[in-house]
């Protein structure tokens, strides 16, 4: 058996440590490919290199770090999450579950070192590239592309809204990788909720059984430049404006769905670019960040039926050109059933309180679940906070799931298949 | 009498140059105290020296270039406008008037060495700092500082969206100065019309009676950062929604008002500012910046009110703080009638078709107004446009406007006094 007290120590140690890159007030900012990123990639690449993980970068940056502990020929276990974050978000989002991985990847290590497991399946730790789509959309660009849901030439032809490519954004840090990584046979990511169920319910363990569908869309409305003050009303096309009914629409959809009280669908404009954005010059332009989620796939369609009729009544009215620049869409689906027992199993036998959730948030397991069996465990976020600085786990809570964790890559490593 | 043709040809060889300074397509991006305003008032002061003008440059960076040519103790008809533009504006707003006043007083300067003009008044030839208010609010910084309207150290201490004051963006340029220029008698500018007006009605001369008042204000709108995907949708604090709200309604207060199809109240959101402006993260504050511009000084209270009142409903239907955090407020008014008939004697005297206009945007001719004579004359442009690379004004209204300029600054120098 693992000795948990040093799992514990060892794991708070390391993600201690995680956090002070980019740290900004409680939480950390570390947009992708930023010089944090690369900052907390590279401790994170020396920490793996230190206790004999193999290091393999591929083309889209993702960093791999494998224990071949059963073999060149046996099937690897991939567990991991990401170390990017939201501008200002909070230090656990991602890196929770990078360094839990991390940890007990490296206590299993020792226990085959030890001779007290055999290990049929092979290890590797993973960090997803651009998890976040803060500064690249979309959103799970690392993990899409290993599991074959994105074209590795689209994901670096990307661009963020300085115009700078994924590819050249990855070289300037270093992590334009060559590498082949092995293929998952399994993959198991531990995050935190992100949401409120676990707290409220006092459970200490969520299994996610399925994930939200969404759609996320980029929408531009072509205005005209022009002097606020003589340009009469009637003459301004003011793309702004159209924008301002845009967002207010959104949000109806929603507030319609939900007219019962029961949340079906959630709607936002997380971002909005404008040109050239003086005061007193009527806007030419407004670029809106759109996203539309539920797990119900009639109510997305629909949902997704009205913002296009949403889109034309907002043309109509203000006589603005509006067009969809782009357009992800992520069908809701379900986890891994099998590994979602092991999962349970495995709560129970530690005697942690354990809830079904679902998760809205997008997560790398999600395409990883399009390419093998997936799953998703996460730890109560107290009040649901998340994306924000304070976001907060409790230590217990953290190794709960770091024990959780731990014990399914034994069953697995072991050789228990499902 | 001044010779016309060498008037009109030194004045486009001069106007021609002033527009390669920030030159971007057909028009200028020249914003306040930017490098390209530095590098434009560098060859501007260095014309005025070369022509032997007395420079003066104030705290604010206004540069004033004084001909004494009636003695130290004879008052100051001061002419002018501004080389500083909107992004990607066009080239004639602003330099027009600047230019015009230059060569105008380079003109009567040669008219009095020969003899023929004994003058009774000095000139003065002045471009005001930061009149577009791109990058500084609020607008007419310049001339409301030398009107007496605004506080020198309030004015320096304005900052920008990056945190950078008017003072030191003045002493990057090399523009904190520290003259006292002479007091303005008497003031007369020179522009584009920024306005359909002119050209509707075939007229080559608008003599401005009077202005529009505008009140701009910046809002600000206090959200909470979270996660676009698990946040239930009730728990959302977001700014975004709410600023959306906020820029629907303020063009409805101008359609309600102008429902009867006469447009009293001009209403626009020219600028939004939205942190943190990720795709995926609920906005936690968003910043407005709002016009409400009328003639009608009673339509532009109620206007302001109803602004409040909707405040105050999107307070409360989005339950979210919404502070006003800068208010300025123009009021409408009069320029001096004596000056306004100067300019239609002279306008007559020429034989060019006049129009009398009002301004909806504001001019350094309107702080001037509140501490001495003040007029503003206007010539036409294509289409109304303005604030934009498109901004267009023929050679033959160029010239119109320069000989209108130039026979009322004759006159005010020969002494008339109305």
């Amino acid at each position: 058996m693992v000795n948990r007290s040093a799992l514990a120590s060892n794991f708070h140690q390391m993600f201690l440590k995680s956090a002070s890159f980019g740290a900004v007030g409680k939480g950390v900012s570390r947009v992708a490919c930023s010089p944090e990123d690369g900052a907390v990639r590279d401790w994170f690449v020396s920490w793996l290199k230190t206790h004999d993980f193999q290091v393999i970068i591929d083309p889209i940056g993702n960093i791999f770090g494998l224990l071949e502990i059963a073999g060149s020929d046996a099937p690897f276990v991939l567990t991991g999450s990401h170390l990017d974050s939201q501008p200002n978000g909070g230090r656990f989002d991602g890196a929770y579950g990078v360094i839990a991985s991390a940890q007990a990847a490296l206590a299993i290590k020792y226990q085959v070192a030890a001779g007290r497991l055999t290990p049929k399946r092979n290890l590797c730790v993973v960090n997803w590239t651009n998890e976040e789509g803060a500064r690249f959309q979309p959103s799970l660009l690392g993990s899409s592309v290993y599991a074959g849901l994105t074209n590795i030439a689209d994901a670096l032809a990307v661009t963020d809204g300085d115009g700078i490519s994924v590819r050249s954004a990855l070289e300037k840090i270093g992590y334009a990788g060559s590498g082949t990584p092995p293929r998952a046979d399994k993959y198991i990511e531990l995050h935190i909720e992100c949401g409120p169920e676990l707290e409220k319910t006092s459970n200490r363990i969520g299994v996610t059984q399925k994930w939200w569908g969404a759609i996320k869309l980029q929408v531009s409305v072509q205005g005209e430049q022009a002097h606020t003050g003589p340009t009469a009303m009637h003459k301004r096309k003011d793309a702004l404006y159209a924008a301002g009914l845009l967002i207010a629409g959104v949000r109806e959809l929603a507030d319609r769905e939900n007219a019962d009280g029961i949340e079906r669908l959630y709607t936002s404009v997380g971002r909005i670019e404008v040109e050239p954005n003086s005061p007193n010059v009527v806007p030419s332009s407004a670029k809106l960040f759109v996203e539309l989620r539920s797990y119900e796939p009639e109510v997305l369609q629909k949902a997704e039926l009205e913002f296009k009729a949403l889109l034309q009544q907002v043309e109509e009215k203000t006589n603005l050109p509006i067009t969809i620049t782009d357009i992800t869409a992520r069908q809701a689906g379900k986890f891994d059933p099998a590994l979602v027992k092991l999962a349970w199993e495995v709560a129970k036998s530690n005697n942690y309180p354990a809830l079904a959730v679902a998760t809205v948030a997008g997560h790398d397991a999600i395409p990883l679940a399009h390419m093998c069996q997936s799953v998703l465990v996460v730890t109560p976020s107290i009040a649901g906070i998340c994306h924000h600085e304070d976001e907060f786990t409790s230590d217990t809570d953290l190794e709960a799931g770091l024990f959780v964790l731990t014990d399914m890559l034994v069953r697995l490593c072991e050789g228990e298949d499902r």
